[in-house]
C-alpha cells in the first residue's frame, strides 16, 4: 500500500511527522556544503513546492540525486518534519529518491531563466510547468467549478447546446465552416457544392452561442446554462480575441431584466470570493507579480453592490467628459472599449452594469421597451476588462418579434422553432453571457488572452 | 417583493402554510363539478406537477380559467395546503391565477396523446416539455455535476482541450473539417486549396479527442480532466452513434493500470449513487416506464466490486459459450457489440473491466506490457450499453513510443510535443474516456442515443 501524498497535502503543517511518498517534478536543486542536497519537488496540486533534504549517504547520492535538473521526475520517500525554514512549514526528511525520468538542460527549454509569456505560447505543451501558468489554470479550473456550482444551488440546468448548426444565430457571419467535403477534391473537380454528399446535406458551422438553444429548454426546464466552447472566424489578431473560446450562457423563464442583472452580480460575486478563498496561493502570487492591488480589487468589488447606469446617461458622462476618445460619442453608436473601461475605470471605479441600449444597435431577440427606442439589455463593465458580460430580457411578444426579425431581414422559416416557444405557452425570460477567458484575465490579471486558455485558436494558429 | 419558489419546492409537506406565487406551464385541467378546477402545473423543476385548486368565485374563472389546455403559461398566487389526494404532499389553493400565453390546442403538438421518441425528435425544441425527455435532462444535469464533482474532490484540475485541431490524434480518419473558406468560391474556381487564404493557413479539423493535449496537463499538473464535446464524421445511422457527442476524459500523472481500473470504478458507482440519491422521482419514472428492474440493476452494480478479466481470457470464454455470434472469435481481432454484451449481461451478469488487449488493435500511446503482445489497456463494460468507458496506461517510455509510432506510420514531426513528454521528466500515466450519452443511456434505459442529448446530430440531421 503505497502513501503517496500530494504537494499540496504534503505542505500543511498537519502532515509533519508523517512518513510519506512523494511524486512529482524537480524545480531546483541546491547541493549543501554539509554533504547534502535541498530540492524542490512540484506535482502541480499548488504554486508551492515541497522542500526535499535528500542526505549524502542516500545509495544514488552521487550517481543521480547531485544530477537532478530542472524538469526530472521523481519518487522521494521519507518523513515529514516540520521546517525551520521561512515560507514552508513542512520539509521531506528524504531516505530514498528514485529517479523516474531526465531532462536534460542542454535541450530542455524550461530552464530557471525566466520566458516571455509569447515565447512560452511555443511550448504551451509545457508552460504549466511554470509558476504562473500553472496559476492561471488552477485558477480557471475553480472558476469553472464555481460555474457549476453556483447555477447548480440555484436551480439551472447544465444543458448541451449544439456545436455543430445549421443557424447562424445572430445573423452575425464570421462562422467557420464544418464539412466532410473533400477539400482537395471539390478545388479540383469544380461545379456547385454538392451538399447532398456532406455529412449533414446542408451548410454547416461551428456555434457563436448557445442562446437560442437554451431558450428553449429554459421554455421548459425553467432555468438552464450551457458552458462550453464557441467560435469566431474573425481575424483579429489581438490580446482580447480567440477564434475558439468558452462560453457560459444561463438562460432563465420569468425572469426579467432586474432578475437577469441580480444574477450576473451574484454571479461574479461568488466566483471572485470562490477564487480568493479557494486559490489563496495562486491569488497572492498574482498579486505579487501580475497586477499590484489586484487582491484589493476583488475584494472591493465583491464588498459593494455594482453601480447600474443606462445607456442614454452614459452617452452624456462621456460627452462631459475632459478625456479625448479615438472614438466619436453620439446615441445611437455602440460604445467602443475606450468608452467602456472610461466609465468603469475612472467615472465609477468598480463595476458598472449599462442597460437600455438603443434597439438598433442590438440582436432581434432583445425584449423592446415601452420606450420603443430601447431594449432591456445590460452590458457588465469591470475595471481592466471592460464588458465581461453582455445579457437582455428576450422579446417574449410574437407580433413584436416578428417585426423586429423583418427589420433585421432574417427569415422566419429559418427560426420557426424559435418563434413556436412565442406562440405555445410563451413567459418573459432573461439571460446573460459570460466569457470565460476574460473571467480568468479579470481574476488573474493576465493581459493576454492566449495565456489564459491551454492552446490557443487565433489566425494561423492551430498547433497542438 | 415577490414570493416566487419552484414547483419541486412548493410540493414538499414542509411547504404546506406558505402563501407563494408559482409560474409554470399547464399540464392538464380537469373541472370538477362542484364548480372548480384542478390544474396541474409544471415548472421543470421536478417530474411532480403541482396541483392547483382554482375556485370558481375568481373572476377569470369562465373567461380564461376553464380555457387553459395543455402548454398555457400561468401564474398563480394562493396558500399551500396539506392534500389529501394520494401521491403528493401538498396543493395551491389559488386567490389568482394570471394567464401569461395560451398555446392553441388546434396547432400545438404536445397534447395529451402520448407521442414516440422519433416524432418527439421532430419537435426537439420543445420535447422536454414531457416527462419523458424532461426528466432525462435532469438525469443528464445530475451525471454532469457529479462528473465535475467527483474529479474535482480527487485533485483533478478541468481542462480545456482544443475542439479545433490540425492533428487527428490516432490517425483514425473520419474527422470533420473546420474552414473559413467559401466552399462555393473554391469549387467556383477549381485548382488546388490555397491554405494560406484559410482561417488557420493549414487544413484544421474538429478534434476526436482530447487525450492527447490532456497528457501534456497531466505532466504538468498532475491530474485533469476533460469535459466537452467531441466529433466523428462516421456515417453511422444507428441508435448507438452521434457526430457530435459529449466525452469525459481523466489523464492522470503517476498512475498505472491498476489506479487507473479503480478510478473508473469509484467514478460510475458516485454517478449512479448520485443518481439514486438526488434525482429520486426521475429514475422511479425510468424503472417504471421505461426499463423495468433499472434502480435494482443500479443498486447492484454500487455494490458489489467490479468484476476483471483480461482480453485472453475473455476470447476463451466466448469460444467456449454455446451462444453462436454472428461475427468470429479469435485472438487478435477486436471484439464486437455483441461479444462484450454476452460477456457483461450473460456470463459475468454485471459490470466487467476487460484488459491487456493484444497491441495489434490498440492505438500507439498504449502502454506496451512486458509479453511484447498486450497493452496496458482497459475496458469498463455494463449491461444494456456494452462498452462505457475506455482507457489505458500510456506508454511513458520514449524508444517504445517511437517504435509503435513507426509501426503505425504515423510522423514523429507531427507529434513532436507528445514525443517531448516522453524527453523531460517522463512519468508513468493513464487516463481514460467516458462517452456522457452512453452513461445517460444506462442510468436511464433510454435505448436510442438521439434522446438523451438535447439536439442530436446524425447523419442529415443538424437541425434546430
Amino acid at each position: 500500500m503505497s502513501n503517496w501524498i500530494s504537494v499540496k497535502e504534503a505542505r500543511q503543517g498537519s502532515s509533519a511527522g508523517k512518513s510519506v511518498e512523494i511524486r512529482g517534478w524537480v524545480r531546483t536543486r541546491r547541493d549543501s556544503k554539509g554533504g547534502f542536497s535541498f530540492i524542490e519537488v512540484n506535482d502541480g496540486s499548488s504554486m508551492g513546492n515541497l522542500q526535499i533534504v535528500a542526505p549524502g549517504e542516500l545509495a544514488n547520492y552521487a550517481d543521480e540525486i547531485q544530477k537532478l535538473t530542472t524538469g526530472c521526475s521523481v519518487v522521494i520517500t521519507g518523513e515529514l518534519q516540520e521546517s525551520p525554514a521561512k515560507g514552508q512549514d513542512t520539509e521531506l526528511h528524504a531516505d530514498a529518491v528514485r529517479v523516474l525520468g531526465w531532462a536534460d538542460p542542454e535541450t530542455y527549454p524550461l530552464q530557471k531563466k525566466r520566458h516571455s509569456f509569447e515565447k512560452l505560447r511555443e511550448w504551451a505543451h509545457l508552460r504549466t510547468r511554470t509558476n504562473t501558468l500553472g496559476a492561471v489554470m488552477r485558477v480557471r479550473d475553480q472558476i469553472s467549478q464555481s460555474i457549476h456550482q453556483f447555477f447548480h444551488e440555484n436551480g439551472f440546468f447544465y444543458t448541451h447546446t449544439p456545436i455543430i448548426t445549421a443557424s447562424d444565430c445572430e445573423g452575425a457571419g464570421e462562422m467557420f465552416r464544418v464539412t466532410s467535403l473533400d477539400l482537395e477534391m471539390l478545388a479540383q473537380k469544380g461545379g456547385p457544392v454538392k451538399y447532398e454528399y456532406d455529412f449533414f446535406d446542408k451548410p454547416t458551422f461551428l456555434t457563436v452561442s448557445g442562446q437560442l438553444e437554451a431558450e428553449t429548454y429554459a421554455t421548459s426546464l425553467g432555468r438552464v446554462y450551457t458552458f462550453g466552447p464557441t467560435f469566431r472566424a474573425e481575424n483579429s489578431n489581438t490580446s482580447r480575441h480567440l477564434a475558439e473560446f468558452w462560453m457560459v450562457e444561463p438562460e432563465a423563464a420569468f425572469f426579467d431584466l432586474a432578475d437577469d442583472m441580480k444574477l450576473a452580480e451574484d454571479f461574479l460575486k461568488q466566483i471572485f470570493t470562490d477564487c480568493l478563498n479557494k486559490c489563496g496561493e495562486d491569488m497572492a502570487f498574482f498579486d505579487k507579480m501580475i497586477e499590484k492591488g489586484k487582491l484589493d480589487q476583488i475584494k472591493a468589488v465583491i464588498e459593494k453592490p455594482f453601480q447600474h447606469m443606462t445607456y442614454t446617461d452614459a452617452i452624456t458622462v462621456l460627452e462631459k467628459a475632459s478625456k479625448k476618445f479615438d472614438y466619436p460619442i453620439a446615441w445611437g453608436t455602440d460604445l467602443q472599449a475606450e468608452h467602456e473601461r472610461y466609465l468603469t475605470e475612472e467615472h465609477v471605479g468598480g463595476p458598472l452594469i449599462l442597460t437600455d441600449y438603443p434597439s438598433s444597435i442590438k440582436p432581434f431577440y432583445m425584449r423592446v421597451s415601452d420606450d420603443g427606442k430601447t431594449v432591456a439589455a445590460m452590458d457588465v463593465l469591470v475595471p481592466g476588462v471592460g464588458e465581461i458580460i453582455g445579457g437582455s430580457q428576450r422579446e417574449e411578444r410574437l407580433d413584436v418579434l416578428q417585426r423586429r426579425m423583418a427589420e433585421a431581414d432574417l427569415n422566419e422559416e429559418d427560426y420557426w422553432w424559435y418563434i413556436d416557444l412565442r406562440k405555445y405557452g410563451t413567459v418573459p425570460h432573461a439571460g446573460f453571457g459570460l466569457g470565460l477567458e476574460r473571467a480568468v484575465q479579470y481574476v488573474t490579471g493576465m493581459s493576454n488572452i492566449r495565456d489564459v486558455i491551454p492552446f490557443p485558436r487565433t489566425p494561423g494558429n492551430a498547433d497542438f
